[in-house]
Parts: C-alpha cells; sequence; structure tokens
C-alpha cells in the first residue's frame, strides 16, 4: 500500500493549537495542584474499559487540551489506520508488509486475507500444534533422548524473540506448572550460557530456538554453543531442539532435525510477537497451553477496544495523545513505568524495546523528516523499590511522566501479618495513592533543599489482579498505545532500521577477528586506529591496564 | 563544616567560556566523524589508571573543551572538596554529617578522626566480626534452629541497602560459594516475599535485616513477615536472623535477640554502603570474606586515584565533567549505561539510585536555586540485549550519551565454540566495537529512514575481568564521578529529601487503612476525592473493572 503523504505535523492547525495551549498550561494557576481540585477531576480524566482503568487526571491536561488532541488524533486519521492495520494493509509501508500482531490473538471466525489468502487457519494451526506440543511434553509422552521428561525450558533469543516472553513468564509466574523452570538465554556474552549451563540438567533440557530469519549473530552463536554443549554430554540435539521460525528458514530445514519446528510469519514483528508462536511455545510448556490461550484472550479484547472505541474513550488512544503531548508539548524526554508489583518487573524492559524500538524515529513514513522529537526514553522499576532508588530525581530534579500501575489483589494474599497497622499490600498500595498526589502537589518550603515544586504528571493504571487475561490486555493497551503515537507522529512503528549500521559494522570486525583466528599473523593495520586499539587489546585476551 | 557559598554557577567567567565554546563543538565541522579521524585522538582522549581503562574518544569534546572543563574544576574546588571527604569533613551540609563510604573500605593504618575520635578501629572491628562471622557459618558451628547449616540468605533491605549488595552478588556470582543461594527482599510487594518464601528451605535459612534508622516501613513489614513465617514453621527466629543497623537502633536492641548484629555508621549514606557491612554482611556470607575483601581492596585503589590523581589524569573527575558537559551545555536529558557482560547487568539500576538519588536536586548545598539542571535520568541493560532494545532510538531518535563498559576475559572462558569464525566472546567484542564507532560516525543516505546522523557520543570502559578488584574499581569510579558531578554544581549528593514527601503522604493513607482495618465502619470522607476513589476500591480489595 502507498499511503498518501500526511501534511507535515507542524504545519498542522490542530499541531499549531496545541502548542498555543502549552503556553496555557504552562501558568502558574494551571498547576497540578489546582487542576486535580476541580470537581469531577478524577471522573473526566478516566476512563475504565476493557478490564483495566486509566486515570489520567494527574496528567497536565485540561478539557480543552485533551479536546485539541482528539482533534489531531483526528486530523492524522489515526483510528482509521489502525484499522487497516488489523484488516491486513501493508502499514508497514517501508517493509512493504503487514502488521497482524492483532490476528496473532484473534478467535474471530471472521477471515482475514492477504493477497487473497486467509491468513487465519495457518494461525490457528499453529496455536493448535502449539496445544498438542505442550501436552505431549507434559504429559512425559516427548522425551529427551534418554528419555527423562522435559522440566527445563531455555529459550534462544534476543530482542523481540526474547523480550516480551520474559516479562510474560515473570508475570505469571505464579501460574508456572509445578517443576517447569525456564531461563533466557539471550546474550551472546559466554557468561550467559555458562550461568545457565551451570543450573541446567541437560536430559531434562528443552532448547526454544526463536529467530524468524534464523540468521541473528546472537541467536546462532549461542545455538552452536548449545548444540555443541548437548553433543558433548552425549545426547541427541535432535532430541531437545525446537525452532520458531519462518517457513523455509534455515531452522526450518528438514535435514536439520529438531523436536518440532513453529512458524511464524512475515507479517508480525519482532517486538509485536509474544502473542505467536514466539510467546505461544515457551510459555504454553512453562504455564500450560490453557493460560496462554486466556492470555491471548485478554489481549484480543484489548485490540477490540482499541480498534472500535471512540476516540474520547479509547484508552491506547487516550494514553497516545497524553504522551504525544508531553513529548512535544510539554517537552519531557523520558518517560518512567512503574508498576506496583514485583511480578511486572520485566514490564518496563519489554515496554522500552517495544516503545523505543518503534517509535524512536526522525522521519514519516515516506521518508521525510518529521521535524519534532518522536519516542521517548522509558524505564523503570518496580514501586516501592522506585521510590527508594531514582525518585529523589523526579520529586526535586528534572521531571518525567509516569505510568503508575497497580494491582488490587496480589498474588500471595495467604501473608497477612500486620505490621504499622497494614497488610504488605495495603502498605504498597498507600505508596501507590502518596506518590502520584506529592508528585502533582508538591510542597512549599522555604528551605530550598525541602521544597517540593509539584507540577509533575502521572498517569495511574489498575488492574484486579495479575491473571493471564489481565497481563494480555496491558500487553495490548501497550502495543496500541505505541502504534497509535506512531500514527499521530506519521512514523512507521515497525521497521528498525536504526540497528543495521552497528550490525554492518560488527559483521566486518567479525570478519578481521575470523581471519586473526585462522592465521595468527594476520594484523589488523587496514582498521581504523581506534578499532584496531580495541581488536589488539583483545588479541592475546588478557591485558595488563 | 559552614561551607563558603559558591558563586552562582552559570555566573562563572569558565562556565560562561564552556557555553561558547559549545556552540563550536555544535558546529558541523566538530562531528564526531571529523573529530575521531583526528592524528592520536585515542592517546589524547583516554586514560589507563587504577586498573580502568577509559576512553573518551568518542566524547564530543576537543583539546579546549577539555581545557575549559579542567578550568570549571579548578574554579569549583572540587579536589579540595574531594579531600575534605575523605578527611572527614562534614561535607553533607544539609544534614550536619560527613560522607565517609571510602573509610569502609581503607586499609590505611593512618588514623581518621571525627570530633576527635579516630573511627578506623571500630571499622576494623566491623570487618573483623563479619569475617569471623561469615567463617561460622560456612564452618558449620553457627546453624539455624534445627541444626541445619545455612544455604538460603535472605537479605530484607531496600533502596541503598539492597541494589549495592544485588549489583555485587550479581557481578561475582560466579565466585559465589556452592550451594550459597542469596535472595532479595526488598519490596513490601506480598508477591516478593511470597515468591522468596515458595524457594527457601526455611532451616536452612537465614535472614539478613539491613536498615540504617531499622524504622524504614517496607523493611519492617518484610521482617515482621518474615518472623511470622519462621515462627508458623516452629523455627525459632532468635537463631535465622541477623541485623544490619545503627548502633542504638530498634535492631539492635538486645531484649529482641539475633543471631548477631553488626554496625552502620551514621557518616555512611545508604547509596554509598555498600563496601560497609551492608554490603560486607551478605556478600561474605555468599562468596566468602575473602571475596569482599578483594573487593574492597579495588574500590580503595580508585578512591586514592580518585582523590590524588592530577585533574587531566583523574578517571572519576574527567567523566564527572564529560557528564557535565553533556547536561549542561549540550543538552542531553539522559545517560545510558550499557555493559557488554551479562554479569553487570544490575550495574545500571544500582547507578541510577547513586546518581539519580545524589544528583536528582535543583538547590546548591546551601539551598540556593542551582540555576542549571543537575542530575540526569540514568538508565540501561547488558549489551548486546540493549542493541536489539532501545538502540534505534540511541542511532535515529532522540540521542543520549552511553558508556560502554567491555571486560576483556570472560568467566566462562571455557565455552569456545566458533560460529561465523569467531567465539561468543569476540562476537560480543565485535559489537562492542562497533557500536560506539556506528553512534559516532553515522552514515548518509538519501532514503531518510536508512539516514544515520551520527555524532552521537559515548564513552567505553575496560576492564580485564570480573574480578573482585575490579567490581570494586568499577564501584567507586562511579561513586567518585556522582560526588564530583555534585561538586562541580555545588549541590549536595548525600542528602535526598526529595524521597520525604511521599512518604509522609503514605503515612497518613497508611492510618486511614489502619482505623479502617481495625473498624470497618471507617469511612475515608476525610480524603481527597482522588485519594478516597483508590481507598474505597482497595476495600474490599476486588474491583469489577
Amino acid at each position: 500500500m502507498k499511503r498518501k503523504p500526511l501534511s507535515s505535523i507542524i504545519d498542522l492547525p490542530e499541531w499549531k493549537s496545541l502548542n498555543k495551549h502549552a503556553a496555557v498550561i504552562n501558568r502558574e494557576k494551571k498547576h497540578l495542584k489546582y487542576m486535580i481540585k476541580e470537581k469531577d477531576r478524577l471522573e473526566n480524566f478516566s476512563l475504565k474499559r476493557a478490564g483495566l482503568f486509566y486515570d489520567f487526571s494527574r496528567q497536565r491536561v485540561d478539557a480543552k487540551a485533551i479536546k485539541l488532541l482528539l482533534n489531531l488524533a483526528e486530523a492524522r486519521k489515526v483510528k482509521e489506520l489502525f484499522k487497516n492495520m488489523t484488516d491486513g494493509e501493508k502499514v508497514n509501508t517501508t517493509e512493504n508488509r503487514e502488521a497482524l500482531h492483532t490476528a496473532s490473538r484473534s478467535f474471530s471466525d471472521d477471515p482475514l486475507f492477504i493477497n487473497g489468502k486467509d491468513v487465519m487457519p495457518e494461525i490457528y494451526s499453529v496455536r493448535k500444534k502449539i496445544e498438542e506440543f505442550a501436552s505431549g511434553i507434559h504429559s512425559g509422552e516427548i522425551t529427551g533422548s534418554t528419555g527423562k521428561a522435559f522440566n527445563h525450558i531455555v529459550v534462544i533469543g534476543i530482542g523481540g524473540s526474547y523480550l516480551g516472553p520474559e516479562f510474560v513468564a515473570a508475570a505469571l509466574k505464579h501460574l508456572a506448572l509445578k517443576k517447569m523452570k525456564i531461563h533466557f538465554l539471550s546474550n551472546v556474552d559466554i557468561n550467559n550460557f555458562g550461568e545457565i549451563a551451570s543450573v541446567i540438567d541437560p536430559e531434562s533440557t528443552i532448547w526454544i530456538v526463536i529467530s524468524k530469519s534464523y540468521t541473528t549473530s546472537e541467536t546462532t552463536a549461542n545455538t552452536n554453543q548449545a548444540y555443541e554443549f548437548m553433543r558433548q554430554k552425549g545426547l541427541d540435539p535432535a532430541k531437545h531442539f525446537v525452532t520458531v521460525t519462518s517457513k523455509g528458514s534455515p531452522g526450518d530445514d528438514t535435514s536439520n532435525p529438531v523436536v518440532a519446528s513453529f512458524h511464524m510469519f512475515d507479517f508480525i514483528g519482532g517486538r509485536y510477537s509474544v502473542t505467536s508462536a514466539v510467546g505461544g511455545v515457551p510459555l504454553a510448556l512453562y504455564l500450560g497451553y490453557d493460560v496462554f490461550e486466556r492470555f491471548l484472550k485478554g489481549a484480543e479484547e484489548m485490540d477490540v477496544h482499541a480498534k472500535e472505541a471512540p476516540p474520547g474513550e479509547n484508552l491506547p488512544l487516550v494514553s497516545a495523545l497524553i504522551s504525544v503531548w508531553n513529548n512535544n508539548f510539554l517537552h519531557y524526554p523520558a518517560q518512567a513505568i512503574i508498576p506496583y508489583a514485583s511480578p511486572l518487573s520485566k514490564l518496563a524492559p519489554h515496554i522500552q524495546q517495544l516503545n523505543m524500538e518503534s517509535n524512536g524515529k526522525s522521519v514519516t513514513f515516506n521518508g521525510e523528516s518529521l521535524g519534532v522529537s518522536a519516542g521517548t526514553i522509558i524505564f523503570g522499576e518496580p514501586g516501592t523499590n522506585a521510590q527508594h532508588s531514582f525518585f529523589q530525581l523526579a520529586h526535586q530534579g528534572r521531571p518525567f511522566p509516569i505510568d503508575f500501575i497497580g494491582v488490587l489483589n496480589p498474588c500471595y494474599g495467604q501473608y497477612k501479618n500486620i505490621s504499622k497497622g497494614v497488610t504488605n499490600h495495603q502498605e504498597l498500595w498507600a505508596n501507590l495513592i502518596a506518590q502520584p498526589a506529592a508528585l502533582a502537589t508538591g510542597k512549599d518550603d522555604a528551605d530550598g533543599a525541602k521544597h517540593f515544586p509539584g507540577n509533575r504528571p502521572s498517569s495511574t493504571i489498575l488492574l484486579t489482579d495479575l491473571s493471564p487475561e489481565n497481563i494480555g490486555r496491558i500487553l495490548s493497551f501497550y502495543e496500541a498505545k505505541t502504534v497509535y503515537e506512531a500514527f499521530i507522529w506519521g512514523i512507521n512503528p515497525f521497521d528498525q532500521f536504526g540497528v543495521e549500521l552497528g550490525k554492518k559494522l560488527a559483521s566486518g570486525i567479525r570478519s578481521k577477528m575470523a581471519e586473526k583466528n585462522k592465521n595468527l599473523e594476520y594484523s589488523f593495520l587496514d582498521a581504523d586506529p581506534i578499532t584496531r586499539f580495541y581488536l589488539e587489546t583483545l588479541y592475546p585476551s588478557s591485558m595488563n591496564l
């Protein structure tokens, strides 16, 4: 699909109106300490939809700001673009591909045509295959080469083949099947391999190699290392390796036998792939297929909401608009995600990838300079830990907007000891309630060191519990938010050309190393002086500092 | 000590000269792609001292920038202040305290007087006590209440009592004593407790409660929970709990018997305390006291360097100056720390706290408005993982400076399988070498989506290996860098008043919850509407979203 170029964003009247209104919001009378006291502030600036509660009453917006933002969404036709995406149009314009992650969790009976072919049957068939495979592993029907049941899962994959599955595995650990342990071998750093090798029982280990192209250097290196390791233990890799890869890739080659091979599709990008076989295979083995399916259903519910809800009631769209507002009009360069739930500790790293890789761009979808900053730095740690770490800066230093995430019912509700009059879970909530208030209101003090300027924006998102459905909902919420941000800016959130240059330079350096490995006489003289220094420092791999 | 107010930083001629020079650096001819090709660029912009190699050749500095920055350091008398700090002056002016973390790893025979009293004997005696205690645990002389040897260590502590020990434990895991497992119970979230409770063997578990005041709500709640848990298992807490706390705190109360109690000192702040008993007790149990002592010696070596090396050869000082340069003159709001070593995965979270809590301030040490932004957002993940996560934004979106960290010799050197002609460790290094080059040089492309602007600054720091000494060196490097930044700005890096307001509001909310726990009829009507909504949503702790 060739999209018609949109007008340059900064020339839009809607953009200009927002710029003007930002000056109003920056006035003292629009300090959050006043705005949050307005009548029905919470009711007017919160939404309860699709299983999530989203409170943006502590964002630096008033009714007019929201109205102007919704005008911008309208001008950018973002809901139309979102529908095009879920309908299978080639919204990934630079790579001429569809972006159909929503299909990977669809349970709809409707067909979905790409180039005249309904892709749903294949999606269902991969899901069915995962279900049967997981069942075979759990029943002990499928075992390793010595007949031992599998109980260690090692996922070999990096980036989009790693962060999503890790996030969900951590979030739903409380539902993990007894005896099943999961490990993530993502980094090519041999320490990552060495640590995993030191804790697994090779005979009962199943390795899941996840790579769309099956050519990612890190994943290839780790897979080869793992093959060699298993062979040295006298185990047959064909009985211990599973691949998740594109049809016809080197990992889908029948001359290289594996326990099973699962297909991933060209129309689902890595960082959006956790609801495909990428997440499906490891998560179904770790948690059971039923849990994985519940997770998909939660994601599907939020997808439908993101596509169908009117703009002003649309959680991902409203939050995307606020994100653009904070980024381009109030000029916050970063955003933190602070879940008040330890099992969500891997949410921020996952969204860090999802959002920064999707929207860390400077050009529109047709390659023109965007003219404003897209993307934002995303970081975060669970609360209350984060309070005792970097919240000093949040309160008194350089401000950044925060997504607070609260969970009403914890997983370990059986521990109810009372301390200072409250349970641990209540203590956690006391802090979850207090922080956005403190950030918004601040506190005047004649002593500069004890003065809190306040007016620091945040949202609060609530989940009832850490059910698979809710993890699916929050995942889909952030995916749709990311995509909506991109559609507002008019950038392509599905490519990642920015990672190519580093790969290319690394490949050149790798060739030199390979040459040196073959021929110790080889010198690095043709490298630039800085590169040469590092290469010479590594050979021999010891340095007297 | 009452320090004489420094001149306002923006009025300094040195500051003005830097501002002027930043305009020069922003010119196209000063693009990094040109600067890195200058003769002897690496030799002139790198330092090899105190066991570390620090390469700032890919920072956006020229000889004049460095000279002007050194002039600023001179004007701010930072080396004098650093010496005052290590000499035991009350450099923490707002709290009228010393900041003597350097003493906690000193092996010097010289006395160190505070208020006329030599504090070194007490420091040595705590260290000796830790050594003997660890030896008693490891020999099986000290056991739990059923006589079982200890092999699970649970550290209860948050913020400064958690992040430092966790960083070092992860970095030196390869040296952990066989069978010793360490767990960190930091978050008051009951999920954190529940997960640990589900994997430990209570009979062989030793809990180390770390809290200076012994009144931190999270730590108190977790400690009470753990006591109750042990009692319910029929185990005597007096035989399973250790405290690390201030002399005379509630945790140092002999009416509440524990296995042992270790003192932490008023003159060492939480986020600087990993070389005190805070890190000493858990790390000596986990790694052995000898490893802990080697770690201290590495830190001491860097301390001596930081104090004594001339400004232009002083690693922490030069890196602090570059940090201020990037922050205030080139206007980068964030900085990433990317170690190419999985075991350093907890370095960024630790430095995030260390730096953001120390320098996330807006006022000078005497409470006046600073007038420029201090502090920076710190984040990071290990490479190459980070490349496959958020480096898209680093290359083509909003730029941020990066500290790359390389380790010459990995811990698991026995795995040498060759993939694409190189070992995994070489593959890792190919990327470590390629990324700073790609960021600095960029690549022109007529296609906007494939254009790399380059000129993105980074430093590269090398360690020979993950020895305890090197972990000590890198820790002390970042501590001294943080302190030097603060001294350049003229702020106090040792207080954290910014965390107080949230604590105070949480305390008010906790009281309401405690009231409600006692009396279900209690209503939250006196709370502001937003707070009331959250409280009512939590009671009963279920919500129909």
